[in-house]
């Protein structure tokens, strides 16, 4: 089985994941999440998001919890932001990265920021302009990459042209991702084999959900591409606000699990990961949904690779 | 992605799941359930367990299920066997299938029926020159082919040991069982790239749990080595003993969502199967881990293929 050695977790969990929990998550408790996945070696963290808190209210003390982690060296923090303006409070935030939104879907673009997917382009081309020149990575995340609830199936052609596009414009990194669950193994593999064309392997990552439970049977089918940056988040935070009972993102504990089992690095250590989730679920006060924090580790040697 | 154009799946949710829920369930209920897969096209159901009543005693009315079942022309009927009284009970009701267990690590075998694992393969040698004589087929699951809770890592020669002994004493299909969920796909690939060098692909079965999340990247594994046949339950029914907040049985439903999804047929009305799943809920009173009968299908081509 041929998989890369070696895989870059980033856990999405403090922004994608408690922007789509119900329950009010208090600032300190955000710290001390973000705190803990660095400290448990957890290389990239989406720590929030610079939107306008008058959309995401639950998101307002971006600026608070970036000045208040402890940093170890070589973590990447991460700062979603939507326009020139969130990304001037996430420079000023001192993020490492701004993750930039669009979708790949015209639809679903519309419904989510009232924007054509072409504006969305030629905003995040402004964006990575001036990121270039402070020095700062520019990621872009492709929503609905795999299927939209609106349109249905997206042509692939049409998601490796933005993505080729938005890397052209100066981006560094794309992100796929599978925003409400849709995708399966053939036709992520399909996507990755096209991408792999144009786009180098390192400059690619996926971003899966686990709404139909294909979201680990995907990672696999993007590792056999070679993909090796994967976005994930704690104990599966976040759930899909299009099937309230189902859920969003994969669990990071399980990601890790699965590819120490594979015997791939990730520097994460896995038993201090699994305390944190723990102690989430109590902060949100619901079960989440990650499988590992429940049955633990198959084999004691896991907990480290 | 070179995967097998068919599978058959075989719903394990009236055994293997109901006799891990909690809750009771009426044996008209089970009837409806036997039915009702069946309806929908899954061809081969593990309708119930021929063990004493005094240890099971949630299988006790095993003949009165298999009495009264509708049997569409095709369906497999499986009867779970613990010995040979077991199995002239289940000759006796109509099987098509006796399903035998023994499981690869010597602990939990000795835990489980109080029997080394030698006394086992004996034991399904003498089931198998029966059931050769009564025309009746013998699968085997072989239980911890990945790892086991007391032993941890088992080793796959003696796994595809046990696995050809079996074969060469008469049992048609062998089916390795991931019994507590510690697979992962690398261990997967591995086992199954061993067993095929001896054991036709057509007479390998696995049946992996969901316990860590790995379930269906382990399905996905198995499809990459030619595995054409897995087993499932409907809903993700029948949970973990040995955790018991986490989940068991890969969900039969997910299971097929995923496998239409990359263009594998099954034969399954999969409208039909989430309407027996959201009923089945109901029945066992509490929710249930499979994820497309609360997400619904991706795409509406997905309900058939």
């Amino acid at each position: 089985m041929d998989v890369p050695p070696r895989v870059t977790v980033c856990d999405v969990g403090p922004r994608d994941g408690l922007q789509n929990e119900s329950t009010p998550i208090a600032t300190a408790d955000k710290v001390r999440l973000v705190n803990e996945l660095l400290a448990a070696g957890v290389p990239e963290v989406e720590v929030s998001s610079f939107v306008s808190p008058k959309w995401v209210p639950q998101m307002a003390d971006a600026e608070e919890i970036f000045a208040a982690i402890e940093r170890p060296a070589g973590a990447r923090l991460i700062g979603l932001v939507p326009n020139e303006h969130g990304y001037a409070r996430a420079r000023a935030a001192g993020v490492d990265r701004v993750e930039l939104v669009i979708m790949a879907s015209e639809t679903f673009q519309k419904k989510n920021v009232n924007m054509t997917v072409e504006q969305g382009l030629r905003a995040c081309a402004a964006i990575a302009r001036q990121a270039a020149s402070d020095g700062i990575e520019v990621g872009l995340a492709l929503g609905t990459s795999w299927g939209c609830p609106y349109e249905g199936h997206i042509d692939p052609a049409r998601v490796i042209d933005l993505a080729n596009a938005a890397i052209d414009s100066g981006v560094h990194t794309v992100s796929f991702a599978d925003t409400t669950g849709m995708a399966d193994p053939l036709h992520v593999d399909a996507l990755l084999r096209l991408a792999r064309r144009t786009i180098p392997l390192d400059r690619i990552a996926c971003h899966f959900h686990n709404t139909r439970n294909a979201g680990f049977a995907n990672v696999l089918a993007a590792l056999g591409q070679g993909v090796a940056r994967f976005d994930s988040s704690l104990a599966g935070l976040g759930g899909c606000p299009f099937a309230p009972r189902a859920t969003g993102n994969i669990g990071t504990e399980d990601l890790v699990h699965m590819l120490h089992g594979m015997g791939i690095h990730t520097g994460i250590d896995l038993a201090q990961l699994l305390e944190t989730s723990a102690w989430m679920e109590s902060v949100v006060g619901h079960v989440l949904p990650a499988q590992v924090s429940k049955a633990g580790l198959a084999f004691p040697e896991l907990a480290r690779s």
